[in-house]
């Protein structure tokens, strides 16, 4: 082993168990048993799903921001989002106001829940002037195209009378005019990247009320009707906008919540994974390491379609680093991850145990095993 | 990594789920599966407890006979020994013929369990003409002295009026006389060694009946009678046969029958996992190896006292070779066995599992834990 050999340190959150900067503390805390003098880099990461916001903010040295929003239901909720380091970039997760965890078996119904909050966190952040902000659109309860988020910016959404819509997908069939007029104006001045790497678009059936319906409450019949919804919504938004995203790539994302950004916010669609890199700064902070390592709490052959380990090791090999992953569930087929670049991945878990026991044990977990593998890095290079 | 690494493997089994030659297989699967050139030796290890017979054979392509005994209560069992490749080893573990799985927890009774099997299985390897025995003697039901083993190999245990005593621990209080005038002559001719950690006395209260008594089913009076009879015993033999073995450390294994070996079979005790690795030519081979993996089911800090992979540890350490250990249970203070030689120190399992099922997959995790080891070594020696 070299004098001082460098690893960079760029895990996502083990869910339900320790967040990416617990889990890079760990990590750490297990390689500093095995080689005193080693210089640990602490990136820590997220795809831009749950966990996007804390990470972003843990690895800029930014803040996160508290704020009363609308929930999806209509009623008050308190949602967060970060402001990077940089102090120009927000960060954002829908869930966070308009998320499926805020609501419960008894009340979730994508006719009525409502993109509202989400809208509310990006007039939020366009209050602190920012140039940028990142959308993390995973785990929504909301099917109304980003019709709410729209709202919250000013926007109109009227029937044939003249009069409002109410929240929620259910209403957007009896859309018949669109009035921007109100619309924010500070929403030209800063470039919005929605964080998905969902690909499905607005309507029809891989459209979001076919594919994403069922687990937002919706019946088969909702479904029929969210979907003829916002096949409405789109003609309408093409003929008085002059936009077509009903197509789009993404645009079926969150209950069409991409199609909604594109269209009101002028958002681009990233993948989540090359976000996070981005603003992270990671391959800048690959150049610099001898030796990579990433986990998650679970890593199985999904992990190749944009997940952490995959987007780090893709940074890695750009640079020729070695890339190993932990993570505390090893699932089926994870030969595949090694021809994407993750050259070695290990299971923490030290014997049988109940899941429960596994998210108590993290950091102990993650700890012994970068120990060891620290230790057969030294033992190698001997 | 340099080219066509040598790969030593010597696990212990995993118990209760893979033989040590099983386990080998494994390894071997996964190494090559990184390094398809890899040279892997497979040498099955055992610490002198269980699989120590099957172990010894598969790693010196010895054969594994059975032979029908006399079982701990006096009925038939049968029981298996070993010849190694060598021809001139027989390997005996004598629970095999007197072990406490060979009585249930109604029938378990130390008075009247008798070592007289492990004899039988003495009496076939002398048939064999073999010039060494091994005897492994853990897991025993008896509290006998040995004497049971003794009268299958022609000693007479006698009473005052010249009667053979029954069988068990029970009776020797009786003891009046040792006749050894049909001593089975051929035991003047080979080395027996007894593979034992254990190093109690015969008597007293670290003796064999009180420290080993009740986990055999004796309670606190037949303790105090077979730890008075094995005091008895032993003053007969120092009388009679000039021989003093009370006090000797290792006396007290396997309820005496440490003690009766050394007396009547001119035995003489030693560590298992020193045996195993001498029988094994076990460091002839670390010789011509880059590196040893090693591996058992469970590994903790008691490792140290005398297991497989603290044994492969020692061995390896003499020519400066890296020592790898797997294991599906990594127990609590492992942090000592660092200092021992073991470098590294991985668990196999995947996610969180019963034990039950860990059991059934023992061999997959393998694979696939040391294909990621080597995986990781081939990106450490770039």
């Amino acid at each position: 082993m070299m004098k001082n050999p460098v690893f960079l340190l760029a895990p996502d959150s083990f869910k339900e168990s320790m967040t990416a900067k617990e889990v890079c503390a760990a990590m750490e805390a297990g390689i500093k048993k095995a080689i005193p003098d080693a210089v640990c880099i602490q990136v820590p990461m997220a795809d831009g799903g749950e966990g996007t916001v804390q990470s972003l903010v843990d690895a800029t040295g930014g803040t996160i921001y508290q704020q009363a929003v609308t929930g999806p239901l209509g009623h008050p909720v308190t949602a967060g989002y970060g402001i990077l380091g940089d102090g120009e970039t927000a960060v954002i997760e829908m869930a966070s106001a308009s998320g499926i965890h805020l609501v419960t078996k008894e009340t979730k119904n994508p006719l009525v829940t409502t993109t509202y909050g989400t809208g509310e966190l990006i007039k939020a952040c366009l209050d602190k002037k920012v140039k940028q902000i990142l959308i993390g659109i995973g785990g929504s309860a909301t099917n109304d195209g980003g019709a709410g988020m729209a709202q919250a910016l000013g926007a109109k959404f009227l029937d044939e009378r003249g009069r409002m819509l109410p929240f929620g997908g259910g209403a957007l069939g009896d859309l018949a005019e669109i009035d921007l007029g109100g619309l924010d104006p500070r929403l030209k001045e800063v470039q919005i990247f929605v964080a998905s790497d969902v690909t499905n678009p607005l309507c029809g059936k891989n459209g979001a009320s076919h594919v994403f319906g069922p687990q937002k409450g919706a019946t088969k019949e909702m479904v029929a009707l969210l979907d003829a919804n916002l096949s409405h919504y789109a003609a309408i938004i093409k003929e008085q906008l002059g936009k077509d995203v009903a197509e789009v790539p993404g645009a079926g994302a969150a209950g069409g919540l991409g199609a909604g950004l594109m269209v009101f916010a002028g958002a681009r669609l990233k993948s989540g994974i090359e976000l996070v890199v981005e603003y992270t700064g990671l391959e800048q902070k690959v150049k610099d390491a001898d030796i990579v390592l990433t986990g998650e709490g679970s890593i199985d052959f999904q992990t190749q379609f944009g997940k952490t380990p995959y987007g780090v090791a893709q940074a890695a090999k750009k640079h020729g680093k070695p890339v190993i992953a932990v993570a505390g569930y090893v699932g089926e087929q994870i030969d595949v991850l090694y021809e994407k670049g993750i050259d070695a991945i290990f299971g923490i878990l030290p014997y049988p145990m109940a899941l429960e026991d596994a998210l108590q044990t993290g950091a102990a977990n993650i700890e012994r095993t970068c120990e060891n593998i620290a230790r057969l890095l030294v033992q190698a290079k001997q």
